[in-house]
């Protein structure tokens, strides 16, 4: 099926000179898909010039007003109307796109989404939802950074809404969500996180208990659910010793002549190795729980790591994302309103 | 000063024929130092065979038990009153020795630990300290696993503690102490975070607020402070995406003839990038708020690893830790008993 896809060029660190060619290259690789391009016309138009062989898959909406990085969600909520993140919502929210793609300010983004888009019912605020590499393949964690004040029940609804994520696109029935905690132990842990373990065990997910934070990357868990506080620190903990590791190995080999010699000999692994551990393939979270489809792109996004943002969204639009993860949860309410009728069959259900 | 510490020899994965030689590698690097091998005599006898000339420096002290590494804290601490562990606790809790070791039960350790030297006046529950490189020098970083469910009282005592522990051992007047959160300003993070930043504010520590994931490895502050929850996912996490990547640059290095020449001709640096960012060379943490020193060594440690472990606790008995954050507590008691007398004067403070 088709699918329109709303991009706010005028978000993230670049703006249009990132946002436009991504989007381009995103319409070549998909003869399918469609784009709208919303922001500035004045600044979109120009690097369209050499598009014309797909002018017939876009079109440009223009939105007068842009959302800074550093402005508050709230006045970007009130005061910004006519912003390009406020449209692209609006697009997805009127049915003119399927999902919305924004490299613009994290915290805007939510509250903009949450109040055009509005949540799932049971769902009180967006997760945000990330794929990061493992040994084995690749692993959703959930959520990075929008709630820090979980109760377990969040940590459950988290639980769904990754599955299903998981599940719509790696097209894999029942992914296996496991839950951060220090240790592997049910013993383990605070109490929230004890408690959310009794609710993902009776969810009828495919729960398989504590992951440890080694666990994440050794692949323990096709999703790990956590609340946003830890699960932010773990993701910037990730790429701060990413860095630094990458740092030491870039001294190392600049050392002396003989090192750098070795690094040339070493060149092409040494790509390899960077391309494989690149962090901008995996640029691209998921606002989860909304109705409709919102992905947030990094800030510093650059050509290539946007175009990997589009990509999810439009892979989310393609597999009903939002459509699972309500069925999902409208089940699982049913479930817990007849109380005491049937037995749990887990092996039933996604 | 010539200082004692108690080895317990049967803790961790190899027992006695990993801690015995560590220790006298420890014996034959500080010849002012003196060890108390602590354990099951006739299997460390014979491992002294050769070190008749360190024979002056150190003594056996039999232990008939063993704490096994998954057995109960309670059950370690309850039936088994002549493990190593315990007896070693003993031999600090006797003044016997300055500090102990264990590469044992870290949860068993630390029941003893606090059964038998006691805590501070004012603290709980042991905190675990442990020492992450930097892209510019290490961090102090706690607590990593002991206490998961923090209130601010207990952020700021841990801000004490990790603050003295870096003084003593680095010999530096007021290191820089921040608080583990998802962002920079004041405004983020949940109640209990924003509740401990304001008390570390009011402390008299060298407080520098807010420090995200990455800033740990970037040397932001010289000690980071954070809930055992959130400290043990970190430390987790990023042990889990060393190994991922070193894994993956082993594989690139292994793919093909050239590739492997490639490693070859890049030998020397990859040995000394593994050398520079080698967790052996980093083990060993420290019980924070016991009226005595006990180090815990990771239970997998070689013979260079448990000395590292071995080296701290000497650092530490050497410096007088747990009297340096006894005094401090004791200070920050005293201001907060005089609320509404002198002026705070940060300045004059450690």
């Amino acid at each position: 099926m088709p699918h329109t896809i709303a991009i706010d060029c005028m978000g993230g660190d670049h703006g249009p000179s990132v946002t436009v060619p991504a989007a381009l290259s995103f319409l070549r690789d998909h003869p399918q898909a469609r784009v709208i391009f919303v922001g500035q016309e004045a600044l979109i138009r120009p690097l369209l010039a050499s598009a014309d062989a797909l002018s017939g898959r876009y079109r440009i909406q223009h939105a007068s007003e842009v959302v800074a990085m550093d402005e508050s969600p709230a006045m970007a909520l009130k005061s910004k109307k006519d912003s390009s993140m406020r449209v692209a919502a609006n697009l997805v929210k009127a049915g003119d796109a399927s999902a919305c793609v924004s490299a613009g300010n994290t915290g805007a983004l939510m509250a903009i989404s949450r109040f055009v888009l509005k949540m799932l019912p049971g769902i009180d605020r967006p997760a945000i939802c990330s794929v990061l590499p493992t040994v084995s393949g690749h692993v959703y964690m959930l959520d990075l950074g929008a709630n820090v004040d979980c109760e377990a029940e969040h940590l459950l609804q988290f639980g769904i809404m990754g599955a299903m994520l998981a599940a719509a696109l790696e097209h894999r029935e029942r992914p296996r969500v496991g839950l951060l905690n220090i240790g592997s132990e049910d013993i383990k842990g605070n109490k929230v996180v004890k408690d959310a373990a009794e609710l993902l065990q009776n969810s009828g997910l495919n729960f398989i208990g504590n992951v440890e934070g080694d666990g994440v990357y050794k692949g323990h868990a096709d999703v790990v659910v956590c609340d946003g506080f830890v699960g932010n620190v773990a993701l910037k903990i990730s790429e701060g010793i990413a860095q630094m590791l990458g740092q030491f190995l870039k001294q190392e080999f600049g050392r002396t002549l003989l090192t750098r010699l070795a690094a040339l000999a070493a060149l092409k692994v040494l790509r390899n190795f960077k391309g494989r551990v690149d962090p901008r393939a995996y640029n691209g979270a998921s606002l989860l729980g909304l109705k409709g489809i919102c992905v947030k792109s990094h800030g510093s996004a650059d050509i290539f790591a946007f175009g990997q943002a589009i990509d999810r969204a439009y892979e989310a639009a393609s597999n009903n994302v939002p459509e699972r993860i309500a069925v999902k949860l409208a089940e699982l309410q049913r479930e817990q309103e007849q109380q005491g009728g049937e037995p749990h069959t887990t092996e039933e259900k996604v």
